[in-house]
């Protein structure tokens, strides 16, 4: 099993605590040890942060755990291997630009052997793993349908519900965390969950680590901080399991649409 | 000034002797305070880390000082702006996508307020500098070219020399260095420098710190390592200048090919 990390805010905030307990699922208390990845926005900019090697030996996750980057839209990605080999080029997540802006995005789950779709040079994938040909195929048909100019928001997500739908529906499981900044998208395949924390804020305590923090101290009343992971992180808060089939758009930290797709499975694996 | 720092190699080599030196310079014993950033190329994928803080006080450039990361193409800048506000989407290098490979792009120099270089939303900037924009025209153009697929070397060569010409004929200065992992570009229109080391390697000493380093203790004889910077970072070694107006092709660690520009210019002032 491969593993997601998303959240998405309405103020700058740090993922330290988050990423604490991910990391250690990246070849210390689980077996995902095949690279790891990070991408924090930053304004319109983007940090990337990227490795073939675990997550939980890497000095790189290390400095990330220990750096508070702020940021409104992080997208992380733990690797288990087994469409696309151990190399930099397959770890997620991928970055390209479209209208402008810089695009994020990290997926777990298999697309299937078959899955290959028509590239017309748009965008190419580097590297061999079904997740980056998914990717490359979103923004090529997005630049298709909508030119040179960035739609509203409602018709980008329609088109995103669509693009999913027909990439899911005959290629098995489809989990994908996607960001330009502006709009966080999360599709649930087989396994995602999130929370909204908001005021008054709790304690809370990781499942893979012995850390907990208490949100209360390092918060604002107006703070609203949704954090997305493909299993929750821990175990004294009530995460929302998202329903298998269901896309979902965040904004400021909260969830502000979601559509059913069809793309739900009831297959509970993982391989990009 | 605004600096660049470049190493092409035959082997996977790490730049952290260099890179010393060339940290030094982004707000310690040098004014280039205003972000800085370094893409290592490994086999098809990119490593890129981006700071808009000097790097002289930056953790991350502390890890990448430390953390020896082996790769043939390195690219790094050191920036003090003035077309572009000081935000990470405007920290050198930049990175985009053509014909499945990552092209990584960074500028010292001022192509002036007037270069408002004609997109057609094949690849659009994300920041606000005349660099970013220029490396944005060079892939379009590029793409428009040759299409989809990647042309031999020559032609790139001669196209990329083309191009340098048409930005920087009207545009003031322009010393880049571009690579996609396969080739090495270095323009020189006002200052750039390089050293090609191979056996019998020697002792090097750098100019901005009291390093020195056995370069035979860590080498091997069928090793080629060249190092680009916009001025020489060590001071018991023969740096070659390069003569304004010329763009240099690296390959495993020497010059290939060298044509004249007529883009060099007398001017010393950086912009970036």
């Amino acid at each position: 099993m491969c593993e997601l990390l998303g959240m998405n805010c309405n103020v700058p905030t740090d993922i330290c605590f988050s990423f604490t307990g991910f990391q250690a699922r990246g070849g210390l208390v689980d077996e995902h040890q095949d690279g790891w990845g990070i991408a924090f926005f930053e304004g319109k900019g983007v940090r990337q942060f990227i490795d073939s090697k675990a997550s939980a030996h890497s000095p790189i996750a290390e400095l990330v755990r220990n750096y508070p980057i702020h940021s409104k839209n992080v997208i992380s990605h733990i690797r288990k291997a087994t469409q696309g080999e151990v190399r930099l080029e397959n770890a997620h997540p991928f970055m390209r630009e479209l209208w402008g802006q810089y695009w994020i995005f990290a997926h777990n789950g298999d697309l299937g052997k078959e899955f290959k779709p028509k590239f017309d040079g748009t965008y190419l994938p580097v590297g061999n793993t079904d997740s980056e040909y998914a990717f490359c195929y979103f923004l090529q048909e997005l630049k298709k349908k909508f030119g040179t100019q960035a739609p509203p928001q409602g018709k980008l997500f329609d088109e995103i519900a669509r693009l999913t739908l027909e990439v899911a529906v005959n290629h098995a499981e489809f989990n994908f965390l996607l960001s330009n900044g502006d709009h966080f998208f999360a599709h649930c395949s087989t396994n995602l969950s999130y929370i909204v924390r908001r005021a008054p804020f709790t304690q809370a305590k990781l499942k893979d680590k012995d850390v907990q923090i208490d949100f209360g101290q390092v918060t604002t009343d107006k703070d609203q901080v949704a954090v997305i992971a493909t299993y929750p992180l821990t175990n004294n808060e009530t995460w929302t399991t998202m329903d298998r089939g269901t896309l979902c758009l965040f904004q400021e930290g909260d969830v502000v649409a979601q559509v059913k797709t069809v793309a739900g499975k009831e297959k509970d694996e993982c391989a990009n």
